[in-house]
């Protein structure tokens, strides 16, 4: 998605070989135009009736908020910390985040989503994926099916990506980084 | 506004006399088509130009994303936890949740917010205020202008609706519950 590939070259601080930060457009400030920019593209690329849009607390779910006008369907975000208030039954994941150096349980309402509901999930970034297997477990233990994920913005040097593809999921990311090298951005064609 | 009554009377969950639960349409589940509500009855509101809004995760960040397109403009969102990724200067304030029973330290970096820019605050929910008052904090530590606060559901029977309006500040909570008495929900007119 080039009008994305411009905003993260002009926009995005890379603070060393691994790590670039997207906070004036994605993850801090989040740029509704763009987002729905990116709603568009994955209504394009999935075609396809949704129920529903699952994606987790907190940067993801501005986008998801977005996307899911493009689809006419609701979203359900997994929540990261227990809450005085979390008395229902719920499904849960741990997921370890390298940015937060600390693991969280992903949780979701059990009556939130249904068997057989066609979900789709959102998130801002996709590295090692933990957040991504989180977010799948749930949503496979409620039995309902991941028709698709869709990603902001990949980093295709990090492993995350090639074990979700190799499961045979339907992965679309709009932008992939394969190399940060000397300050630079390497993107996928 | 009446659409957002009917949902919070058919859908919510009263835990007990101070609680209510708004899981399947605001916190949890996020209802696209009633935020879209949302964001129109905050613009027939407030009717004038906004710069930024800013809210607070996690809760916050979807409807304000939402109602960012009735105002075309960003999100800013106060981050609550420390990444290894916040490296820059943030202003900050130590807020006290009551749902999690901890603090958090809400940070916005600080070349997210200008001096003068016209802010726009929204959030879920509002009860004591605690959360409202660090972001109020954050944006006035920036010299920015606290324009106006839209609030999706108040509890009018805590104290934070009546403080920050008498501080001045133009509060418009979509709906605002003033008692919560045997299950029963008490609507403000």
């Amino acid at each position: 998605m080039e009008a994305l590939k411009q905003v993260i070259h002009n926009e995005s601080l890379v603070l060393n070989n691994s790590i670039i930060k997207a906070d004036t457009f994605l993850n801090h400030q989040m740029n509704i135009e763009l987002f729905n920019q990116m709603g568009q593209e994955f209504l394009n690329y999935f075609k396809t009736p949704i129920d529903k849009i699952v994606t987790c607390e907190a940067s993801g779910i501005g986008l998801a908020c977005i996307v899911a006008q493009y689809f006419k369907c609701n979203v359900v975000f997994a929540k990261k910390e227990p809450s005085l208030l979390m008395v229902e039954d719920y499904y849960t994941e741990r997921v370890f985040s390298y940015t937060k150096q600390k693991e969280s349980l992903f949780s979701i309402r059990k009556d939130l989503l249904a068997i057989d509901e066609r979900i789709l999930i959102i998130d801002d970034f996709l590295a090692n994926g933990e957040a991504l297997k989180g977010m799948i477990s749930i949503v496979e233990q409620a039995n309902a099916k991941v028709i698709g994920i869709g990603i902001a913005i990949e980093k295709g040097f990090q492993d995350g990506g090639k074990l979700i593809r190799q499961q045979g999921y339907d992965l679309k990311s709009l932008v992939i980084i394969d190399q940060i090298k000397n300050n630079e951005l390497f993107f996928r064609e």
